[in-house]
């Protein structure tokens, strides 16, 4: 099959490759229609690696995706030839530890998409697990679809936040997975959000969301702007979701006596971090590691209509063109949230 | 002062009463602005008891109330004259046990306005402790403000909830409790919420919220409605809000496998509860006792315009004609959602 | 092989049957050494049927059991032939909805041992998937291995209880999973539990441990005893372990304000229940069906030490006599609190 | 009254000062028994300052005390003269917002012994709310009623582990506030505990408990001990209670993928903090500051004999000897655990 295969660092290609397409009783055959092109694929692009996942050999890119089942196993009832879906790229050992208590995320036998040495799904045809395949509702794009991913680390990082109806929040950091983040925060039960970052461009972006409140930390602290909208009290939760280590110095004051912090962002290295900070509010701190069991709720909410995500589809490229998109992608303008990929014969 | 007095079962007076205004150094005293008819309110007035809470001897109805902080004591420093104010209408003993623990609303020896013996506030002037007074954001009206008590129950019963970001939830009983419940569920993370009834005037006025699906149980049953909308999963929060023993006639045939009842209506007797078909699920039940540390959130998702409460207030009633007001309430309209009563000289 | 067949209500037979022992790649096959005799197998012999499962064909009973593994399927890395094991009964589809939510307990196409039509393991030899099979530490015994499910129970109970250090609990019922529960309730961080019933005999057997507190409701009521010991306030904890109806009589009055209530006793009709005396307590109500990842966590806490199951095993029988352990079981006697058969050539 | 007084850093006096005893309606007065000597009050004497807490003018010493109850405030109901009790030493101001909401502990007004500008208690007479005055059960003695105070904070890390019965747990440190949070963590559901120092003196004293595994460090590494004993899984939770930087190296390889971190520790500077490290596990972070509502728990577990505290009381001192006492403690021999004073008078 066609696929985009980054070859080596920096080096991408449109070309046939060898790609397993064996049905078993449990998958799905799926066509293909859109990918969302992530900051991850990305960095494997213009890096190489990322962590401990380094590219030793081509691999096909890609891992937000949806598209259109075109095939069946003998076991799958769930689903059907024609269902429009979504797919979780993650597929853990069910039978493992952590899948058997529910945090599959973290089952040390994950296969992710697009994580050496595991193809990705840039190409026509994907044969998944039904269990991790999930069914659109008739109101959901495909291109909404395939953004469900990166939208499920916002949501993942706000069920682990453990809201209560009504709190306030902080975002720090308003790139892709920051938007996601306050979009999640809102729909899951937030009364308004506050989304900080250096770029006016993002945050205009993010302002116009009704409950999204962005501070230019180039002009004023969000330190200074939680306390005074909050009477000195703090935010319930703070999102790290900027990945910098400098924002970690202070990060403490934003938080209320009892809150919670909440680490989506991954620093490249250790950050300087505030032990007694956290100590002195008794803060709760968790952690966010892709997603589990959040794809079908993440759905629901867009189907309903709480959440809108079409206005972070920047542009759509044919996948004649996928180069040019993932160049678009690595020169960053801060304009573009999303790009998406329209692979060939999609149909809606 | 000038008052609402029930004098007795069916005998309501507007008259001078004695009441005590003394203002401790943590108090305030509040110039009472609109205050709303409650179910309980009305309650005593047509049967002279709830529960084994009895009237003995007059007593001033009302206990849903906004207003403005005319005095303040010497130690209260995050309320000023002139702020515009709703009050927590229940007073505990905060070196309580429960209270240590942040459950207030279950203090036995909490004190809470128009429960015999304690007076309510349908009268010129109230004393309050500042620490269960919360100041109205500047886009809150009083009427909204007098709304918080009501609503409060049902962000209680979503707080309790522990909902999940995008969870769908079904809710039992479209009275004005049903409603706050329904729209709490929503802004504090639901993806949609099916509200059920026989009234079809009740359903007209929740269904026009986005997210709240009316089911008319005098037409199809809401276990079939949740079962075809869920692909036979089950909801996975259901409330129960009728306080009708019916209600538990199959009541777990509506929650998911692992899902969440909350029962906040009251039943007058015992019900015939389904142990088994609880235990066949696993599913938590929490249970809802007004509420504790929800006025602020409260007030936040109002403030934020998450939360619209307007639609619910039918009318509103000059103090003057309070005793309209409550033989109106009586006859319990099913069109009516919440009658208030506007003090005189309350301004806006 | 041989194994002891429920034919059909009443009659037992200890024959040949035709069991499979396919070894799928994720399977183990176990020589079972020591099975327990349950309350549930007892009900089948006596009764035909539990609930919704009703016994149509012969079925071969037992659902404890421990034994030794003989062979390992290719797929499975972390158990070896000799490993002495026990064995969790039920067997869940991993890739259902419930079971990737980690409440595989609850997935409805759960295959449980001796629930018809599955057979149990009163039989030699069974294959079972090594996900659902746990390795003994070498201080713990296949007897003990063998009390691990119905340990498990009382271990799901705790669990669900979420005990915060040094809670109070009260066991309501002192039959073999009332133990189990006042056992795991103890080691799970409670730090005393009454356990009430009306039997001597078997308080006695509780009462032996220390932490315990048996209460003869006979003698005096245990809502007296509860208020006695708690200064008025309550028991934190208060587990239904009898399924009798009139245990949900004045239920309430056992719990403090905030506290919980854990449903483990399965009544076999439904019950009448106090909803406002749950409501007025703000009672969180879990309940229990079987266990899931709790077999590990069962494990470490006999071999620590901190539970001590032998004193509950009353009397071994040989697999030839199993006949008469289920007469002996039938007739329940109140000191007998387990019976385990013995199969041949089990070793240590 | 005669008490300890830090006059300046490294100054100790025993001498008269002036000390308000005035009786409110909601307190009591007690006599003191026995006062701990804790590391806090050490370091007061040593360095004159704690962080921002700094030693202006003198200061009575001592916040861990028993005494007997020798009159009550005019509201006081649950206490009477006579009665043998321990003292929470923080008094917050109980209607601030974190107190409403049950976390007291971090109410920033709170007044806390010993902690500049407030008195401690070495001292004959104190006045304290009768809402932190805990009564001792009869069979716990004023020396470990004294020990109450360091007990609470091991029980408010195992509280906000929030254990599971049969965790697996780590525990970083082996001073007094490592063992008591091992002791804790034991007693509040985890099947064993791996305590790690370098001091084979401290480590021997631990070691003594049933369940707690000392691990020297200087000898193997902490993370190859739990990995050995889990299977490579890790710990379900680490406590670190050295307050070291160094601690922080390395330290997610000790917790299993979903596992939780407990921060007790004060590290005087800030620390090198994995975050990916914590990521890649979705590793919860818990921290602690002080306690609250503990102490009842706390004595109920001493009182039920699951928590033998006085293994750790080395030696005890009178009052009149109370400045060797701290000389003693300022030594820091590795094996004392605990130094107590005994106030004259005092009876047991």
């Amino acid at each position: 099959m066609e696929a985009l295969v980054l070859e080596q660092k920096g080096v991408l290609a449109l070309r046939e490759i060898d790609l397993p397409l064996e049905l078993g009783p449990n998958d799905v055959k799926i066509r293909i229609h859109t990918v969302g092109v992530c900051g991850s694929d990305v960095h494997y692009y213009t890096h190489g690696a990322i962590g401990p996942f380094v590219l030793r050999e081509p691999m096909v890119l890609g891992h937000e995706a949806a598209g259109t089942v075109v095939e069946v196993g003998t076991n799958v009832h769930n689903l059907a030839v024609g269902d429009r879906v979504c797919m979780e790229p993650g597929i853990p050992d069910l039978s493992s530890r952590a899948s058997k208590l529910g945090i599959y995320n973290v089952d040390p036998s994950v296969r992710f998409w697009a994580t050496p040495p595991i193809h990705g799904v840039l190409t026509p045809y994907v044969v998944h697990p039904a269990a991790f395949t999930y069914k659109l509702p008739d109101n959901v794009t495909f291109a909404e679809g395939a953004m469900v991913e990166p939208f499920a680390i916002g949501m993942q990082a706000a069920a682990r936040a453990h809201i209560a109806p009504g709190d306030v929040a902080a975002v720090i950091g308003c790139g892709p997975i920051g938007i996601m983040v306050a979009l999640a925060a809102l729909a899951g039960g937030c009364s308004r959000v506050y989304v900080s970052d250096f770029s006016a461009e993002k945050l205009a972006i993010a302002g116009k969301y009704q409950g999204i409140i962005p501070v230019n930390i180039g002009e004023r602290s969000l330190a200074d702007v939680i306390s005074a909208e909050t009477e000195g009290w703090g935010a319930d939760v703070v999102f790290e979701a900027s990945g910098s280590p400098k924002a970690y110095k202070g990060l403490f004051d934003l938080v209320r006596p009892g809150g919670t912090l909440v680490m989506v962002g991954l620093p490249v290295e250790p950050v300087t971090f505030d032990v007694s900070g956290a100590i002195a509010k008794e803060v709760r701190i968790e952690t966010v590691f892709r997603y589990a069991n959040i794809f079908d709720r993440a759905l629901q909410l867009i189907a309903s209509g709480k959440v809108d995500l079409n206005p972070l589809i920047t542009e759509t490229f044919n996948f004649r063109d996928s180069i040019a998109a993932f160049e678009r992608a690595a020169s960053a303008r801060p304009t573009d949230v999303k790009l998406q990929i329209l692979m060939e014969g999609g149909g809606n």
